[in-house]
């Protein structure tokens, strides 16, 4: 069944999604600061909305802005949150705080509109092939509703009850285990250089047997070409989700050392000006700190 | 071709191993500190070894013994090593230290001795099966030598060089990265359970997407389950060997701050008794600082 | 010469400073949440203020509220800035954020009323013997107006330059300074006591030669008998100071792994309900975790 | 009373420990692996001897070798151990770990030769000065007997029981917090560089108040200027120390996060080839993590 629906924030992923929309048959009025990713849709049939308000007309809105204070600056300051329409719903695929998440699901809440966290796990191409896996958590009766533009752009929806809030969690708690695999190997990889071990040989073993899993393999060549750009994800984007993550976990007391070894070495990274490298060049911090650079 | 095989220390690890060498064809005279293993194994046809060094005469030598200490104490304090026939091999599958299998080959050279490391990875029932990878170092011949012997035990060897350190360097490593995944899973599940998020939960969609690997898959499953004995490793060898990477490290001047993290929660959970737990008890740890155990 | 100063906030600390303002004979229009410490000031003579607008119509306002949070909810939010008197200066002796302190002395600037930052170093009992020491930053003319009263709370002002939220980020050091003293007397502790050696005992030596300071001497005593109540200073607020250091620290790429374990360390002791004792109850977490507790 | 002396190890430190005694009037025989020291003392007064053997056989020796491995090779390797006369004390004024304290104390005790542990507190112009705190421990009865020796190098002997090891526990407790408030100060530095504050103004307010102590104030200035050559304690020797630390901690399950953060640290510094700087340098480490180097 055909759905209307505004999309917002037509990126790297959301160019993506909203492409994977489409292709399923439904009515895309969309919006993008810079004009290009507007046009390539257009160009598949999209609708172009004349402003913001426009397209968070519809009564099924997705949006995918790049951070908290985006979002803050966009629906709250910039009074976006008012042009949504009573009993529309707001699916929210950005990686956001577990705070804001909980105060913006309060504030559509105030004005009768649903609101579904749905963060995403995967890259741009997997974002672009449909395959995402997506975290939602909200009203059951709102995510019934957008399940079939879920199944449009994931490979699978996983659910994490009422509280829109969890899945933003959820998401952080997974953005820490891949920048922990990725501070994992570079320290192995720093130990057996200085052992005289190419990191390709060792990383070879490691994601054929115990580690073989995407993560490992993936950035695993990257760490052992040492090569950090072009950035599938940028460092400082690790940063941010690391931030939050400690953010999160502050908030409830749980300490968190491997997390905060982690912003120590990005932002050991962004202070060498490398934030625009992948986020694996946590790899580059170990190496230099061992001399091996 | 059936081979002449010294083998001792037959522990969990070691007595899965001598068992696929025998039923591969090989003749066995084991030897072991307790009986009831060498009963076992002479029952499937093994022969029994009187004294240690009768064991140490055959012209291929197996040893798995668990520590430096152990095996100082028994190959220079205890003199086997003088009891190993010149032109004969040590093929040495213990997890030890980077110092101390350098200081160790060079006796051996020192006598005319081959001495292959190979630390293998994977726990009892692996080994059971006859399914290790191994990793091995030391003198090419000698390796070709006892490739036979490796084919019968692992499913498969991966070299590392000349130097017999080089293979203990990668299984610490390897150990270190099993470890930081352990921790990994400890905080990201501290944290969830502190948001009202079931470990299981998580756990099933990481290891079901990026961390579809056997070491998320499978200790995954007992942090979800708080499951920490019986140990299939326990936390005290675990702490073990994070000490001998730190130290390995340490030599060349490599910082490694997970690794240093590890240790001190090693330490903590050993200080409140749960060293005989398994490693994975390190989730115990996190849960139990967050407040939350 | 005499001055008329509004005053808001007159807790342990600001009630301290008010009293020092008014004995050194200026006329203060006081106003505070609670109605207590205002009686008590009034009795020494000073001006009831009928609400926090009346005091704040002062041509000097000093104000003395527990963090940003609070400030902002007051002056920015509650409009209280707006009835700051352009020419005016209000001297904010509060410990915030860097960041805050730079958007509050803006907002400020925007108005035309002065601004200057005045955190104090000193506890309560400091406070109230006119013994703080003062780290200013502001416009130097502003300063200098309210020196005679800075001189009239505090031994000495430490001046650092023009832009006020400076004088905010050397008070987040020595607090972090602090915090790392206490860390690292309570991990000494945890390890002299696991061999047998009373804290008193070491802790004498310590202070009696290299750390022979204040800092040492006073905590040093407490954790020594593990006195942790009455806090002096509250843990929840040291973690606080600490956070506020790691914000600071953030914004300008800069790795502070001391400041990480403290984080770590007073969430834990959050997490165990231990945030209403003195923040030397960091000893307690070590302790713990030695199984020494 | 003027007694018999025997002493080894006349470095930068041993060298004012032994002029000490010889100008309080004792008769001293002394060795040194390099001849200059020698030399120099036996201008003063005293004896050359003309072997280690020999000047260990006086009825009190002294000895400060730099390290474990240096006193194992020459008192035990090289059996000089045996050529201590029953009866006799050996003081030992060196920073050892405490398991070959332990060790090396039994095996004094086994021949009959009284030990007593008196590590020490202080540079060497301090030693030269006859100023040195000294942490001694051992058998009552031998301190007594060689107090009057202690009196004439130092200007306290702070005791800590029968054990010896007990006193090399506490220099290493010692040395920790040096390196601690070393590292606090390197953080602090580092973040308020990058607030365009200088070090030396934020040093001068903090080691006039909370930090008035030698330490800091020392320390202080050499950080503030940046200027860690030449070397009054070298950093290696510090990694050394907080080695020693942190295995002692370990052998009695004491997580020290602190000490561990600055094995790290001063593994970089080893790494960037400054091992030869003062251990102030943590410092340079900061500051180059922070990208303000």
């Amino acid at each position: 069944m055909s759905m209307d629906v505004g999309f917002m924030g037509l990126g790297a992923m959301g160019g993506g999604v909203a492409g994977n929309l489409l292709r399923a048959g439904h009515r895309l009025l969309i919006w993008n600061r810079s004009a290009a990713p507007v046009d390539r849709l257009v160009a598949q049939g999209a609708l172009r909305a004349g402003s913001p308000p426009e397209a968070a007309s519809a009564s099924i809105f997705f949006s995918m802005l790049p951070e908290d204070s985006a979002i803050r600056s966009v629906f709250i300051e910039g009074g976006l949150l008012e042009r949504l329409k009573p009993g529309a719903i707001h699916v929210n695929l950005a990686t956001i705080s577990v705070s804001f998440a909980r105060e913006f699901a309060a504030l559509h809440r105030r004005r009768g509109v649903g609101y579904v966290a749905a963060p995403v796990l995967g890259r741009p191409d997997v974002a672009a092939a449909g395959k995402l896996n997506i975290m939602a958590a909200g009203a059951s009766a709102d995510i019934e509703r957008v399940q079939p533009l879920l199944d449009a752009i994931g490979q699978k929806t996983w659910r994490f009850g009422e509280e829109p809030e969890r899945a933003n969690a959820v998401k952080l708690a997974a953005n820490f285990m891949i920048a922990s695999a990725l501070q994992t190997m570079a320290e192995a990889t720093a130990l057996l250089r200085a052992h005289d071990i190419a990191a390709s040989d060792f990383l070879e073993i490691a994601t054929s047997t115990l580690f073989a899993a995407p993560v490992y393999q993936g950035y695993g060549k990257l760490i052992a070409d040492e090569r950090y750009a072009p950035a599938g994800f940028k460092l400082r984007l690790g940063l941010k989700d690391i931030r939050l993550a400690l953010e999160a976990a502050d908030k409830v007391h749980v300490p968190m050392p491997f997390a905060s070894v982690l912003k120590d070495n990005f932002l050991d990274a962004m202070a060498q000006g490398d934030g625009d490298l992948d986020w694996s060049a946590l790899a580059k911090v170990a190496l230099r700190r061992a001399g091996r650079s």
